[in-house]
């Protein structure tokens, strides 16, 4: 998906809603638990609830690795479904991979080709060679973790090698390897404020915003300091939607959710 | 698999090499190529043919996720076979994952549990909460990214946070989040001089060290630098020897490879 096309889906559907699917069978509704094919159905039917009030989805691999091979199919059939019905909607692979080049380039192939997903999330502690194979493929995107919203991104993103944290020399190394038509970048919702910092270093980036609701952050704040002429955001929210209800209508209440935050968000979109 | 088992397995065996099991199709042997289960059986005939010279094995997970479910299944099988198998060599997941508390647990979960890995390789880059639920299974280790030994090692690592360098903060921050009985550090090994400052740090620490043979590491200069009382070294080697022959011989060349290396290697065992 290209910029351009990520920008028209938001403008259209006035929202810039991420729905992160973190499955967790312990969280799913009683009546679901028989099927044989679980993971799966509850995210079909958070998706199709979700989908009119979200322009991305985000699943997040280790929720499906966790339950070995049958997890690992839940997330192919997952991505599979929301390409084939929803292909306008922007699938980020969240994955958190990076190693030797020949190495990420097997990483890139596995969720970019492979399962097909729109875009994947990146560690960049090995620097260039590391993230470059995930740029190969066109179309597609690479999300570098840059600032991220866990109480250990004090531990190392925030030491300050010379004139600027870490985390900006992530930013500023990663922008000269990529561009804004294959790049994004990963930054924690819980530090709004620094969100202005980071727009003077990459105001034409997109920004992979997790930590509004149970994470803490405020969507008023990341607005505030974080859009860009071309919005610029793409803000999630897990757990906040698709565990907002645990009965029947689970699908319902995250709907509700969903449409809850994206309201609020078409009132920043002009 | 406790510290003082992997040391009794070194001395024993006079060897601390780890083969990396990084299977590529493409540089597989023709006669294999009709198998159905072709990842898994060249893994088998590597494994079985290499296991007496070496003390461990380490899958990298992103040659199998890059064959998709299949490949997955081929990761899972290979574990199972050598944890059956050779239950005494250390089967470590290299993996480099890392993200928020709760998803590293479910990351945690998928190596150390439904997989039954020994050991994972972790990436720092989000701090403390991201690397602790690794170190909670009991007889179960974490080997944390350190210095790698690719060219993007230099962008980040080597950025100087005052007083010392990236990596050096990030050995002396975990250092006091685990214990040298469920923590490892990787040091690539083309930066064998390093060693000494990172043995100053860490003496008792095992060091998974890769960059030999293909990176261009020098075996002589890790031992000069990086051996500690205990050994306390990994060595591997992935390409060198799974892929030193490409014919019907591929095992029986493996073999000798490895039993070269371990040769080596029991010169520095006293």
């Amino acid at each position: 998906m290209t910029k351009k096309e990520l920008i028209e889906q938001i403008r259209t559907k006035k929202s810039f809603l991420c729905v992160g699917l973190d499955p967790d069978t312990d969280k799913m509704p009683l009546h679901l638990k028989n099927s044989d094919d679980l993971i799966f159905e509850f995210n079909r039917a958070i998706i199709d609830a979700t989908a009119p009030y979200c322009v991305s989805f985000k699943p997040n691999s280790a929720f499906y690795e966790a339950y070995g091979l049958k997890g690992v199919a839940a997330l192919e059939k997952t991505i599979l479904y929301i390409k084939t019905k929803y292909p306008k909607h922007f699938v980020i692979a969240d994955a958190k991979r990076g190693d030797i080049g020949n190495t990420s380039a097997m990483y890139a192939k596995a969720f970019l080709q492979t399962m097909n997903a729109d875009a994947i999330t990146v560690a960049p502690y090995m620097g260039k060679d590391s993230i470059e194979p995930f740029l190969q493929y066109k179309g597609k995107w690479a999300i570098v973790l840059a600032l991220t919203s866990n109480p250990g991104s004090s531990d190392f993103q925030m030491l300050d090698p010379g004139f600027k944290e870490l985390y900006k020399h992530v930013i500023t190394s990663c922008r000269s390897w990529g561009s804004d038509e294959n790049m994004m970048f990963v930054v924690g919702a819980t530090k709004a404020e620094w969100l202005k910092d980071i727009r003077a270093i990459i105001p034409d980036y997109f920004l992979l915003v997790p930590g509004i609701g149970a994470q803490g952050g405020s969507l008023e704040d990341v607005c505030k300091y974080g859009l860009s002429k071309d919005i610029g955001l793409l803000v999630n929210n897990s757990r906040g939607i698709i565990y907002a209800g645990t009965g029947t209508d689970f699908a319902d209440m995250a709907a509700k959710e969903a449409k809850r935050i994206q309201i609020e968000m078409s009132n920043y979109i002009k």
